[in-house]
């Protein structure tokens, strides 16, 4: 059986596991004050060109993403988002629970519009009752977004200045940033992510961690108290240096000695953590130009992991036979939209067998 | 240095990260629903013989506490507690911030006295204000508890029984729960456990687990919808399969080979998660015997893997050129209270070389 | 100048201020339990022939709406609402602020429609990942609308349907009730209402009462603990008499004396209440036939007390001269629409005056 | 029957039932923006000599507890209280709901210690955990407390210099403001507690209106958006208005026609709300010196309304065929303490007959 169902079907990187078994038994404080977090940290600093960032360390996207939102708005706050935002659809309401509304504005290839966001800003700026309405505080993005699609540098620049404008701060829910760094034909790094954003993640859990997402606030007064709002939601890992080891692995050169560390300051396209995208994309490139040569359409013009494909019932029966994939929507002409995902994991084998059955 | 002052200073135990580098490219589904999963709640309700309950895997206390405090509740109810009591000090408010109220009731040797407990029922049942006051709705008690004491069988009984008379649920935080089970004297079993609370805990974190707290309730019906109260608590974790394996790993008989899993079904007492309770206890009561011999007075008699002992500040500085451990608090005489922490992989000679400093 | 902008600018009907001064001095004990809000009770309980009903008042709106929602949730389900609804725009993220999400479908005419309740309840159920998303758990709507429309007694019906089918209670603000019950062409009575919704409000703000929305429970199961609940939001009010008082006169006979209270058992129509409705609505007629044969256009039917019309910017500089409305929306055609309210207490010379400067 | 129950039995003075009714048909704008609404703001600005205050007025005490207290925290931070607090006992969870924790400090009769909130606070500074701890963010207290009792000018002078210390807010419960101002040896006034609270409010519910409290900011930065977050917590008056008159003619000088409205700059006082104040005092010293001249013991020396009496069962029982009151606990020694609240209408023959029953 064929896996492309998800980037999260694997343990980590062999360096990961490599590096928690050599230090196993250290003996290190909890919480992430320990000297790998701290490790860690200053790699990801320096990947970011963000010497001053505040970093913290959680575990999964979906309390990453309360706890950050939490911490950003004030209280009489909401947070924009894309009605397809992760946050909005399947995090169970984990952004309500701690009393926040997520305001919706109707996506753009799965992308939340500058322009709309103006809009949106400008009509509740103006707005008569606009005392009685949550005030827009915070705006939050995925990059890559759900759908796979991508923000150019400009379009990022374009919230940025929307955001400014209105009194915002931008969120950056980076679960599967590496693929979106290493995507063909990506514009922004990861030092204009850490420019632009008020907070933005680097996802492990998809991207080579066992389990992982590096929260960065590269002003740090935002993120005056984190620690203590982290464990208010739960989201504060006991043995904090099991997630350090493994960022502190992902952002080591690639290719270097997990145990050894290596230098410490490597600049992010140098990171196993790029390197790992790099793998996903290529892949992910290749199998979508297989799956053009062999006739099929592709639903949207994606330049990251995953991808969508067009097909008719009979050809997903078929594929069922050899492969696990992901049913995206039916099409308005009766077709299916199929999604196809690789990982820093995936072997080209997998995908040329995945081609050879079209 | 030697290192008595948690019980969560180290990695995991060799067989679990053996079994997590054997597996680390198995391709599983995520949140929880692969095989191993499934083994490890197998396993769980094997040893707790409680063959209907339903068992979620958590990544932390704090976490569990909140999620499965608010599964029990209903909306008009809060959770009793005693003062001590780890979800009223240091989780950073975690049940609050989910909209709850803790009760408190003052200790009794850290613990919730059942006597305690229904006169709080009581007076709450008969106030004329009772509808303007939060209901008494589940009691909540650490097993171990957070000095170290223990709650013998006839205690939970009596909790039990208060807690029925009232219509209470009874929760158990079991972050230490080995040390319980494996405790001098201990007379509470694990199936006694599941016999007797509507939810309680498996610490695997401070047991020998690099994270992971298993939650069972015994009877099903009250774990309705639990898995989506989770996702709401952002507390799901996406590659759930590194949570079963290490549970299937410490509910594997103690001897048994990490990466071949061994017999389905291992009573409680065989598993090795009782063998690394064992392991701690043991070191505990020596360290104990260390320094009462030594001339130490011991705060109070604990049968569990944290020892309080009663120094003076000169002491305490002397002894801090060598090991680390937590000064607990200063008594009215004036001197310190000191607690030595062991844990499932204390090596004996740091307690001789500990005991050989006094 | 005339007010034309709200029906909630004046105090009461007179009859409720008579009866507060003429009761003034009584004692009575607090929170609702005195002999004036049971007779209120028992007047609402026979106007809606829902013998078994909870009734409980509350002073406003959004207090009511955050109670009723919180109450009649589980904890992983979350309230549909058209995305029109008032709960979703102008209550400052009071549903959210206790945990619950909002879940949005598109409006029609103002209007949650059925077919799309059904449709999205059916795609939830059907979702693969319909665990990690919040469930549909309560249907929401106001009737009228926020639009001024109204659901037919087919509608209601169509939507307790879906609501049955797929497990949801159906929830009905009634902020605006009185101008539902008295509209032109209205089919859905008051025990209509009674029969169909779980839970639903009487308000009085908006129709004839200083303050006030009575909360109906017909089926008194879903009301269990809700006093505590409504403690909890902070919708208690202390001297409860005072809202009793005004729902006992609003439920007596239209022209009873307002200080003896008349017979207990009033049907609907021929309630105070009602006439209060009638009052509205027919000048809401008058208002809009008004100004169709000064040759304006309705930018909608609405057989209610707002009244929405088209009008240029030149028109509505120079009405505002004289009266005060509000401006609702700007038209893709540049034109204005303006909305005319009418209330329980509008004199007709207003209604005469405002159209003789049309 | 005498009833000496509560201080919330009647309506309200009658000066304001006049000025309800004079005013009815009077049309302004909704949620406090009215003329009115300023002109009671601008009174109690006067009357507080707090001229940049910010003033809000909101319909009870629980919700003014539970938006206030969210309003100054920040979201690490909880609220510090005596745990006999009224929001720790009979608000039902309302500030846990908005998911604030209440850090309880055992009172001193009734009261929070200025020394064991200091001692708190220090021992939460020192604490080598306390970025897991809820910091102490705002103290809590009741002026006049739950027992009665009164904190004295220094008591409050060495509250602040406490909060100070330690960076945080105060904030005053004045649901009986009223009754703490006229107390039998007052030392705090009005201007005093502007000066030392960071927010405090005015109880209108128990000391002369139908409901209203109103809450001061003397600082109005601290206000800032709470309009909005009132409406979050369900706490807007829609008809604004009628909250505006109450404080509009309780602000009045005494005697003044209240309809008229007289001078708008009247000391504290000199205005009806410190007359009703002083009604009720009288009053209730003349009880207590009753009950003492016919052998009765008092359980505690309360300078204000509420009077605390030891009684047998049996004299409870006899006076219970005349009048109410509330048994407030039975004391070690078997005995009962009694509580007789008298209030702004209390009838000086109410006492008398009360007094020739003993």
């Amino acid at each position: 059986m064929l896996h492309f169902d998800s980037d999260y079907l694997e343990g980590a990187h062999p360096a990961i596991i490599e590096r928690l078994a050599a230090t196993n038994f250290d003996q290190t404080p909890g919480y992430g004050v320990d000297a790998v977090c701290e490790s860690a940290r200053a790699r990801i600093r320096f990947a970011c060109q963000a010497p001053q960032a505040a970093v913290h360390f959680l575990v999964g996207g979906t309390q990453a993403n309360a706890a950050v939102i939490d911490q950003l708005l004030r209280p009489w706050e909401g947070v924009v988002s894309a009605d397809t935002g992760h946050i909005n659809g399947h995090e169970a309401g984990a952004v309500e629970a701690h009393g926040r509304k997520i305001l919706q504005i109707p996506h753009r290839n799965g992308k939340l519009d500058a322009a709309d966001l103006r809009a949106y800003c400008a009509a509740w700026a103006e707005g008569e009752s606009r005392d009685h309405v949550v005030a827009p505080g915070v705006a939050y993005i995925s990059q890559p977004t759900e759908y796979g699609t991508l923000y150019s540098l400009d379009e990022l620049e374009a919230l940025r200045a929307a955001c400014d404008e209105f009194g915002l701060r931008l969120f950056v829910d980076g679960a599967r940033l590496g693929y979106a760094l290493a995507a063909a034909g990506a514009t922004m790094t990861l030092p204009d992510l850490a420019r632009l954003a008020d907070a933005f993640y680097i996802g492990g859990t998809k991207v080579g961690a066992l389990f992982g997402e590096a929260v960065v606030f590269p002003d740090p007064q935002l993120a005056d108290h984190f620690f203590t709002l982290m464990k208010k939601h739960g989201a504060v890992l006991a043995k904090g240096r099991m997630l350090g080891v493994q960022f502190d692995v992902l952002f080591e050169e690639d290719g270097a000695d997990g145990c050894a560390g290596g230098t410490p300051q490597v600049p992010a396209e140098r990171t196993r953590y790029l390197a790992n995208g790099r793998h996903a994309i290529g892949l992910a490139q290749k199998l979508a130009a297989g799956f053009r040569a062999a006739g099929y359409e592709l639903a949207m013009e994606s330049p990251t992991n995953q991808q969508f494909v067009v097909m008719d019932d009979a050809d997903v029966e078929r594929l069922r036979q050899h492969a696990t994939f992901e049913v995206w929507e039916r099409r308005a002409d009766g077709r299916l939209v199929v999604r196809f995902v690789t990982s820093w994991t995936t072997r080209e084998e997998a995908v040329d067998e995945l081609l050879a059955l079209l």
